[in-house]
């Protein structure tokens, strides 16, 4: 409670018996508790990642502890960006993984959402969920939703790099809640479905009368439609962006912007924790404005810097930056450029306390 | 991600080449980060407040800071249970206030939510909330919602006590939310309503085809419908769950459990962030179980207790306890006993991450 | 389609030969088929039937047929308002039905849904619905919906009146559905609730935690939230309506107007297929308007005319009247009036067809 | 109300002085309105018309009445199937229509829903819905929804045909609604989108942050949300029941059976009074089945037989044929089939009303 108080210390004094009551009991007068609350956790600062020293982070890795070397079942080289206690934000965590020709991510399960946007892939590079094989192209978004199994294999001869991104810092140090873990018995899960399935499930025609019987995957429960398995091929994000520039008005804020929506609504957000858009800025500088939603951003393509208070955060292709909450920030492409944004707001709408201005000039 | 991995310590030594260029970049590896996420902050003990303890402290702060000393606009008695932070929990804070007559605790409003919970009380003793004065009886309940202007007047000639309950500890201290704030300019709102107003607003009566344009009050947006001004008056809850009782079966964990609704959609929970339910134990002892939810109680009457892991928390009326996450418990009243029960389960069910389970036997 | 067709009879002669070729298969060119649509069925007139007329049509049918020599089962008396095949409109059906001392209306449940409003009862002139009796006082409006037991008991020592209401004729006549109909083995279906029961169930509290499956009862699928039995009280719906005279602006062509909720969500429409409102008529005439809905109104109390076209229905206590649809229509009271006014509006808007529009003066 | 009722007519004989009364106000006792519901009109009966006939009737009417002598605006050649006072149907209408190269089928626009399936097309003959022009290849289904402006534009250098199907059977003679109809000022609509523009709205990712303000088109009120103008391309749907067969079970009573969905909620129905499906039918006969929505059929591909009761309805490509309500029929497809099923089971579900069973063996 943010209000201004009358200077009102002194008055305030308690007598050693009355605060040794209220130790004894864990009891607070009203008037201490108010002034600390809000202060547990920083907001992160705006920051960026720069694609080249991510690059050189994860090639230090693997030189000093090569995959080969590691027991099955722990191969992975991940560089984390880290801006709070353990990712990039306090609600979005962000890492670059790396997996060589051959090499397999092992199969399992867990409680919170993922997803793995690629930044380098190929059609043999292949995340697999619920049974299907979805190819990793470039720009492809994956879905590895709540409770599913997943795995990756690198089927190509080239070393594949992408994107993960979980609501893991929310769901863990935020809600305070257990990530409820489970592995695969086997290593690669066995594919069940041919490619294209999901996809098929989710198209313009869909299974008739079959009333989904809206249940959660796990042991959980909760009031969102469940997101499904699925790929967002590039191609179709990219024509969607350009028949909107070809016919519509940009976002004075975000430019061309499309969300990636949940298919089975139809609608944002991808995740209840999470939302993502892809971004198209072509037409000068955005308008500046705040909220008190965290945003991440990777580079897809283009150069420019993106403004938040007084900094210029100046980004080329596959860099990774963050514009914290309640900050002022506008987007200033040096042409065309294209971004992914990640955002926490789902999070904020599910309590009605999402909150958007632009500043008074 | 709490899976048992291998012993690799050794293995993953990272050379301080390495090393310098994860820091210099803010990266981190994956390993790392991952130990260390869930950890930075505590749930809350099983613990309980005897309102013997309460009403002392409320008296030394009475005693040490007399209310009639303190300028206009602060003159407020708040005893605050700290089990956490700065509240009884990481989610829901209670505090037990109380008002002399003749004072009042000046108008504001607020982006969290906040309701009442009257212990001891009178026809005179009124919160004013959005234009209209509610009453405060014994054991009724007076939503003050977000961003609604709210007063509490005490015109009887009893002192009133009655227990605060907020989600400002989610709000503030979790999702690290700002609190937005105002102060009336009166001390007291003016009453532009008659009384009953806001009841018959949300009866089983609505005003025809003006269809809500759905709107959340104050600068904030959000999809869940905004709670209303209601006073849920006592007499009908208990005579619902004396209704029930007679006609059906208890819930093996909660009794006899009614959930104050959102008087808007007739739908638990009363706030997106809390729920709320009225107890009657009177059929021996629950069965236990364990939810990743928090539960704070009151004992509205009756003696009895809770068991919560090894350790019982024996309760009477006007007690206040609190039962933490993924703790196995359950209530074993003496006689018949009713308990005002208190869950942040909207949140964890906002993102589909409730669980509960009764512990394997 | 009603449009302005070119003159082109001639033009669209067929030779005898395609003539043949159309009849023998059952098919017609389209210019013959636009004409005849929407044609099979008429509007009903603005019509009023006023109290005294039904009475003694009432008193005609008993003196003929004394009850008393009826088959068990068959006794009832009930007048019939016919402006459209089989019924008041195409759509709402009405009747007028008394019940004597001592007499029952034998239980039995259907796929068409009901209600009463009481004319003249008492607490012993009881509806039993879904195993509770509930007292039909003067002005209450209970719900006898779709596939729930009922039957109407005078257990008092004057004879009973009240309203039934139903959807048969679009059931029936209009969508051509089949009336699902099945008797009770028993005349009077077993009491096994309290009373108040239902009532306690849609209340300010509600069973907590027990997600409602959303199933229909019977043999029914469909998207709309079942309607439960349950009692509108006159005493708080008066309330209600006294509540909005002294706080808020009436409706400029309902009054002050409430509709009555489906207590399972706290909305209109009271049924899939039927909306009720009580209005309150107390400043002047009301502003003309007309819509496609039709509108069939009960005189709960007072005097005046409803205005539709260039017909004055007057109208006085106990009279019923409809108002077509399409037709220009304003209220005037004599001084304070009340109706019940039902509508058919939930099924144009079930289809996103409802128009409502006033007249360009 | 279908019940057995006592033969009670001597008993029920009314005096010719109560008969006078009951006729002088329009008033009907009870058990003379019961039995006339339900009958004011009949269900269709099982037919089929095959597509050689259909051609043969559409040449005749083209020999005697040559397009070109027609007067602008009233160009069009359309065969309907009549089975129901104006329509193959109580609530569909489908009608077969031609238009040779270079015909415009001129701009308007109606409150009654539509679509046209195509049955020989190409990609110059377009239909312009909303600014798009949408192609119409072979198969293709693109809906001309509520209101929005449409016009069929015959570019190509062949006859195309199609089939229109509407809701207004439903619309005109059922609900007794009025059809708003307006003629655009000219006779093609201005072409403002791009080509795949209303697709990329309704696609993976779709306009971020914009939330829809649910609103309908033209002068209408409803629950709906509108289906947006929308070409549903062959290729995907049949690659969907593709995928379908390779991995999942067909319905029992339907084969692979997809529903093509509204686009703006990713669920069915297409339309809020119409439901489409493409199903395949290639596992041997289906399951018997009756159900009191209305079924219509248009054969895509195959030959094979429905059996509607006793009788069997012999099928071939593009021939089109009708299941009445509440009749018992299974598909016997002689090898692979592909049907369009047509069905008015939403105008049930909205008021849950829609049943369906198995024969009893
Ligand atoms: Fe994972
Ligand atoms: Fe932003
Ligand atoms: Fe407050
Ligand atoms: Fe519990
Ligand atoms: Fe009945
Ligand atoms: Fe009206
Ligand atoms: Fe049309
Ligand atoms: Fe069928």
């Amino acid at each position: 409670m943010a209000q201004t108080e009358p200077d009102t210390e002194e008055l305030l004094e308690l007598s050693s018996d009355t605060r040794s009551i209220l130790e004894r009991h864990d009891l607070r007068p009203l008037w201490e508790v108010e002034d600390d609350m809000g202060t547990t956790r920083q907001d992160p600062e705006a920051d960026i990642w720069k694609w080249e020293d991510i690059q050189s982070a994860i090639d230090g890795i693997e030189r000093d502890v090569p995959i080969a070397d590691l027991p099955p079942g722990f191969q992975r080289r991940v560089a984390v960006p880290i801006n709070a206690p353990n990712a990039i934000s306090n609600s979005i965590y962000v890492g670059i993984q790396t997996v060589s020709p051959g090499e397999t991510a092992p199969s399992h399960r867990h409680s919170a959402n993922a997803l793995r946007f690629t930044i380098d892939g190929s059609e043999d590079m292949k995340t697999v969920v619920a049974g299907e094989e979805f190819p990793m192209e470039n720009n492809d978004l994956i879905t590895t939703p709540q409770w599913e199994w997943h795995d990756h294999v690198n089927d190509s001869d080239e070393t594949a790099a992408w994107l993960d991104v979980l609501d893991l810092p929310f769901v863990l140090d935020s809600l305070n809640a257990r990530q409820v873990f489970e592995n695969h018995e086997l290593e690669r899960q066995p594919v069940t479905k041919t490619q294209g399935y999901w996809d098929s499930q989710y198209g313009r025609g869909r299974p008739a009368d079959e009333k989904s019987d809206g249940s959660i995957p796990g042991p959980f429960e909760g009031n969102r439609e469940a997101t499904p398995p699925y790929r967002f091929g590039w191609d179709e994000m990219l024509e969607s962006l350009r028949q909107r520039a070809e016919n519509d008005d940009p976002d004075r804020h975000d430019g061309y912007s499309l969300a990636y929506v949940n298919p089975a609504t139809g609608k944002e957000p991808l995740f209840p924790t999470m939302s993502f858009r892809a971004q198209l800025l072509n037409e000068g500088p955005t308008d500046a404005h705040f909220h008190n939603a965290t945003e991440v951003y990777f580079v897809i393509e283009g150069e420019g810097a993106t403004h938040v208070g007084d900094e210029a955060l100046e980004w080329g292709q596959w860099d990774v930056f963050v514009v914290p909450p309640n900050e002022t920030h506008h987007h200033e492409p040096d042409d065309e450029a294209v971004l992914l944004g990640m955002t926490d707001r789902p999070v904020f709408e599910a309590f009605n306390l999402y909150a958007e201005a632009e500043p008074s000039s």
